[in-house]
């Protein structure tokens, strides 16, 4: 199969991240892509970058899915996943959705660690629009500013440790989620070190959507995930504009 | 004071709507100015359309905000609220927030009437997101197609008014929300001919705007609502940077 | 419009402080009067003392809304206000309930700075009877006895000042409501020196008092909040009698 | 021991079901006496009555709690309680929180059969308050206007049975409550005929306070059911000055 | 009456506990019989533990209930009790059940205070299912490993004490329980050193199985707590197979 | 990878189906074995039976677990799930906790179509203690008795259905999920045919073990999935011993 994960941010680099732990957790068979985000924010980690994440996911998504068996928001709090799920004809997952199902098979309460203060809230409002707030021990977060956003893995690998092992030992942790595309593979890296399971984003990711491909659950045509009902629009991207008025067709196939 | 609402789709007659109720329930001294989105679809449903809707208010009021004391995102669902609020120096409000406060100071459970059947899952979730799912009495909508989004009301006058009779005695309703801006002005319309309580949520915006300005109750400079942390950005209109980079200092001011 | 507030207390000087703020922050053309208990406790912490604050504001109501266009009950905790809702001929509001729907229009999480530890319980359940508890970041009390409670703001200044800030670093909230009459006009007192917006009860409830007064949203004739249904009485002071017998025929002109 | 039921409606042809059901299932050695309040109304159905039914039966206890081991308040919805709680030296429930105990240790699912439409919304946010509504059923309740209210048991007999049926069979309830002080005894009357069992108030309240007092748990000195912080009053009746004032140092002997 | 209390644990030594306890806390004509699971582990405190002593206990059940007019499953968690409250012809009750029925009538918020660290999260989940969540204030447990599970009160009383009074003064709690049978009768010993009311499971079982017994509410013939429909079986203890193929028989008699 | 199903039932027609939809949705080169219960019931619809399968269950993997890679729990309602998860040394998912998993990923609200009316309480006491409460639109159930537990499909099809539909039209589901091993691929045969996407709890828990074992997330040896602390047991079958003395000692290696 074919996966696209897009990086609604601007960085490349967390983008090399991301394909290298989609690639290293991938199945055999499973070719994957990344695409940048043509514009927007470095990293995501409030409301208004996110908006603005949302709408360029989906414009790279509106572009680009027609190769594509399946499709990653690859930030965590998956800037414009719900929308997405509504008009792609293929399904689509993000970092948080995906590290929270793994999580859920793994333990009953669930830490995040994160990698700056700021970015909890943002956070938490999307675990809980999820129902899983009341799984949530915790979120935990670095509280140092980030000098290069693809290198906070190197720089504070001790420090986000630490946080994972007293939103263990404090917080009553079953399982913890390394949380943000610049963590990707940090999991891996941590193997065996950290004394409960621990959850990386990116790999959950791509494992789900393959699963998703595999067990074929088939697309809404109708509730709140059909594709919305036909409108008039203006002014937006060909793309975009493709994909409102496709969306409806493509599910009847 | 000088009051914006931005019409988040691109119906000038839902703007034309707004105008007209906004300028009924200003008080003296208050000048409205409804601009509409420049790009999107002709009124927001679902999470996609929501998703476009939020990123063209942005666009709007990184534009406009200057000019004005307030603003309001003059759609139910309040698309690209809470991420204005974080980067406008001014009180932001929403269609569905200010309801909201308006029927919280009139009742407990509040019922919500809508112009379609595939909007109430979205409300649902907005709803849900504000706090306010345990006050919610129910969603309950027009089941026909909308020949024309600014004649909901005229062509549906009596079955509007039906709903909201059933939500007070079958879904046990204190108080009616008539939902979405081509519905302004409706509430007026119906007083006396309900059994509750109704809020209109223009009406309920620009009250609730014009007190947070009378009020001044700051600006959030810490917590979840400050301005982003500052880092690079990239492929953004020139005002939306504008606004990115300047939020912070406008509110140290 | 002719504005009634009730405090449930039996002290003047807190009715005194009440009138101050009210007047500061009440638009123009609004005649605001403040009444005083005449029997009941200091100040009310407690469910005990809240019961007895209400059937206090209950008959002061009873006695003069006659005269008034709204009535808000001035304890944070508002004893007495959902029944007075039920018979009132006018909106009502309360101090608690106003300062919820301003915080709900200025940020997601809530803090509360109150005047003693003791007082919080009550506040919580009233917070949580409101639907508000998913909002509520924290409540925090000054732990130091209280001699005069007139003069909490002069004599406490500093210490709720500092109570707000860990609110704000330590709870994660971005609003905070300074709660009860005791501190009413401190939100104004300490404007721009606290790094989120500040609600004060008695100047929120003025304003949406008055926004309700000129909504003329209707009272309700169905639901919970319709007035009781007919039925013998005995015992009672004339005035709570009237309001009574005469709730529904008021509510049907 | 001896047990104080208070009737905090002016009803004594109740007050005279109550004390019958109450004797019926009191222990050997329990000493009843039910004392009607000297003023309000005839039965309590909204927030407003509630609040005089507080009042009355805050004045009760305070006159003759002296003379008692533990007192109830026995109407439906427990208007006073907590309050109570908080200042005599004596055990205190209420018929909705002895019938949820017990019904709590019968089954999961709870369904309350009410007397009256217009109650709903009040014993709800009374079951609510105290944490059970997610354990709540259904409220179902007679829609007919009631002639007598000490005759609804005879009265309406089939229908209430209807109203239970339906609650297992349609609200999926493990449980009854049969609830208000005007059904006293007719869980006993009912016995064998409904399909789940069947919970009583003022038999379940009784029973409780009789545990309560034989298990002597203690009195709080600390938490939020001490009694009230010493502080002036003014205008109360002597027996309440009595009961305030003398509260905590009743707790310490 | 005759009442059985199954320890699903194999300490003979616990069950002398529960025994002592039971017989200091029954009325007059109560009979108290204290019966030791046949397998099992020494102390639950994890939910494979729990899953065998749920197996356990309802074995001794199945065997023994003939004998007795209600039982009780005498370990906090209360392994098993809610499948035997669908086979039982009596009434069934446990010690967190029953605990948290008195401490529902003594106060708001609860705190527990448990004999290990690790068995926190196995009663926060038992606690959550019976709808308590939000009522509990904390669970405090010692941090220390346990030599003699029956000497758990001697050692460690001190720690225990003051465990509960930091969850008054730390954690809001109105009242304690004190979890698990290796704790009864602690409260008895405390009786007046706590400044909130002090609960025991044991004690509380006991006198609330006798209130059931008393009250005579019925058994469930439908809902969620009636006996499982006739079915095939195999392998089972011949007392489980007679209890699953006469259940349905034993409630209609 | 090797894979284990144990179904905790007797019916060897239901591990057949188990058994035959595994094989079709499992990825190359997973081995699949299904064992079916020693002792116990026909198939399981309330607590009770849930509690007699899940010893079964665990003395099924207590004795085989050692040949496999992960373990599935293959009965809608996973009994015996969390106490495995904390014994085993690999793995472990169950049917319900898959398919919230694949539901989770495919939209919000979901609906559960269920065999028996019986049933829906404990599946819905299962989904609450996962947290997905407020993810729930419904449970719909067959309501006719059934003949041949492992003909369901076959007999009701056009029921099953129906009620999938209604649950979308009328219960707002995004998802339909099709529980109970005796339904094991029927979501493969109504593919297309439903208009929203169907999940298959044993495809779902086959694909998540798979994943799990890719992953390679790590054991707890911390927290409450971590196994149990060491302590005297006795009365218990051999393998049964050894998983309980061994637990600790194999999440080392």
């Amino acid at each position: 199969m074919r996966l696209l994960l897009i990086n609604p941010n601007i960085s490349d680099s967390v983008s090399h991240l991301i394909l290298t732990e989609a690639q290293r957790s991938a199945s055999p068979g499973t070719e994957i892509e990344v695409m940048t985000a043509p514009f927007g924010v470095a990293y995501i980690e409030t409301r208004f970058e996110a908006l603005i994440g949302a709408y360029a996911a989906a414009q790279v998504a509106a572009e680009h899915h027609a190769r594509f068996d399946a499709v990653v928001v690859a930030a965590f709090g998956d800037p414009g996943l719900t929308g997405l799920r509504e008009v792609l004809p293929v399904p689509v997952t993000g970092l948080t959705e995906a590290a929270l199902a793994s999580a859920h098979l793994l333990g009953h309460r669930i830490s995040i660690i994160a990698i700056s203060q700021r970015i909890q809230a943002w956070y938490r409002e999307v675990v809980e629009s999820y129902g899983f707030g009341q799984r949530l021990a915790s979120i935990r977060a670095l509280d140092q500013s980030l000098t290069r956003i693809d290198g906070v893995q190197d720089e504070h690998l001790q420090a986000l440790k630490t946080l994972a092992e007293r939103a263990v030992t404090e917080d009553g942790a079953d399982v913890i989620i390394l949380a943000g595309a610049p963590l990707a593979g940090l999991a891996r890296l941590l193997k065996g070190q950290l004394p409960v399971p621990v959850v990386d984003g990116v790999s959950s990711a791509v494992r789900h959507a393959e699963s998703l491909f595999a067990l074929e659950p088939g697309l809404a045509r109708l509730g709140s995930f059909a594709p919305p009902p036909s409108k008039p629009n203006g002014g937006l991207p060909p793309a975009m504009v493709t994909l409102l008025e496709n969306a409806s067709h493509l599910r009847e196939s």
